[in-house]
């Protein structure tokens, strides 16, 4: 049995890539050609994923965007990732955060039912929320620790004991990481520089889920200075608009490409200037 | 047009009840006279529902149970919410998190796709999170400030300025609720009721949401004690398991019903006692 961490990193060699692709279809955004077939998400999807699935190392769906369409949008995220190359790591982002039972039941959608590989998790709710879904070998987590969003810093910078409260989190999942079979990551946005360099000296090991390149402005240089474990897990630097919406036109699917290609030599080529 | 403050406490006046019915089901603890049914998470929802419409003043799915069969969950509750008296409130636990883009895509699932008239939400990505849930007044959200489940204080006590981290959250909250034109009310577990008191105190207008009474063992007295608003708009008091399984036979609608009575008069004894 592979564990996450180990099917990453094959992904990673194998593409030579450190980009994941989000896969988050907003119905308003699909191109026409996609638009008028009968599931416009799958047919998104997997034009997207058709074309980009040697350019990349995991793909990261993220549930809100598949929910907004109600069952048919699940039905279709379900089939997309069925058609994923199993050797292609899937982290379903879903920031999940529940009690014991019920994020049994929130690992049992995303790993049985929807067929990823890992999951985001939220951290607010502490150990029960991961317990579950870090019970075999497996299966991944990346616990949201610095969010690439504007006003993540109203709780995550809150001091705690003279740091901020992301470095806690940080430090609880290095603690967890070792205590569970699954293997646990970190969400760090690219937006948060600074923060980036903090997370990887407390948590050398832990592999980063990267949010935040592209669309929405993200420190490449750092992700990719800071981005590695220390026994060499690449990050999973992730882009979604700015790749999946490279056109709106019918050629939707070559432009994904050229761009995932785009990015993913820009990472190769920072990777090589910080060596 | 009525806001979600309005539609809850006149549901609580018309039926006399602070209950509400938690609508889990786990499809192996599901009545064998339910799962022979062609759409087993529906039937067993609609039994229930059929059975305590008139004794609760609010329903709460966990999207987490409805998830964890797929599509076909998603769609036997969109059907479910759909067939819930218009006057009932429903609260999707979904425990949403996520950047403004998404979280507006979390917005357009819980409220037009799913039908509720809440959400609860988690506050770690900060006001990105709430702002779409709370464009509009008919709609409401429960922030997370302290959950009922054992490792809760692993963050949510961590002291920031002399006071834990769910105090900071309550105050946010408040300040939220005044900004945004939806209600915002807090989720505090009966499980924590010292807990309780400090957040009433900290947030005396904001609803609350508590859920751990019945199989989690939260304590009532405070529930009643600190649920309502300082201008009376009751607690949403939720009992899951302890209600939906009362039996495991073919009478389970009915036992349902005797254990959302008994509970009910409960909790209105306690009003009476603590007057």
């Amino acid at each position: 049995m592979t564990t996450f961490r180990e099917k990453l990193r094959t992904a990673q060699h194998a593409h030579c890539s450190w980009l994941c692709v989000g896969l988050d279809p907003v119905m308003p955004r699909l191109p026409e050609v996609v638009r008028s077939t009968e599931d416009p998400l799958l047919a998104f999807g997997r034009t997207i994923v058709e074309n980009t699935a040697d350019v990349v190392s995991a793909y990261k769906p993220n549930l809100a965007f598949w929910l907004a369409e109600g069952a048919a949008g699940v039905r279709a995220l379900q089939q997309l990732i069925e058609e994923i190359p199993d050797d292609l790591p899937v982290i379903l982002d879903a920031k999940f955060n529940d009690v014991g039972h019920t994020a049994q039941a929130y690992a049992r959608a995303a790993f049985e039912k929807l067929g990823a590989d890992a999951a985001t998790l939220n951290p607010y709710l502490g150990l029960d929320t991961l317990r579950p879904f870090l019970d075999a070998a497996e299966h991944g987590v990346f616990l949201l620790a610095r969010t690439s969003n504007p006003s993540a810093p109203q709780l995550q910078d809150l001091e705690v004991e003279g740091r901020p409260l992301y470095q806690h989190v940080a430090q609880l999942a290095a603690r967890w990481n070792v205590e569970l079979p699954g293997t646990c990551g970190l969400v760090v946005g690219a937006t948060y520089p600074e923060e980036l360099g903090m997370v990887r000296e407390m948590a050398p090991r832990l592999p980063f889920l990267i949010p935040g390149i592209g669309a929405q402005g993200g420190d490449l240089l750092r992700a990719v200075e800071h981005g590695p474990t220390a026994d060499g897990v690449g990050p999973v630097i992730n882009s979604s608009r700015g790749i999946i919406y490279a056109s709106a036109g019918p050629d939707f699917g070559n432009a994904a490409r050229k761009a995932a290609l785009r990015l993913r030599d820009q990472i190769n080529q920072q990777r090589e200037e910080s060596a």
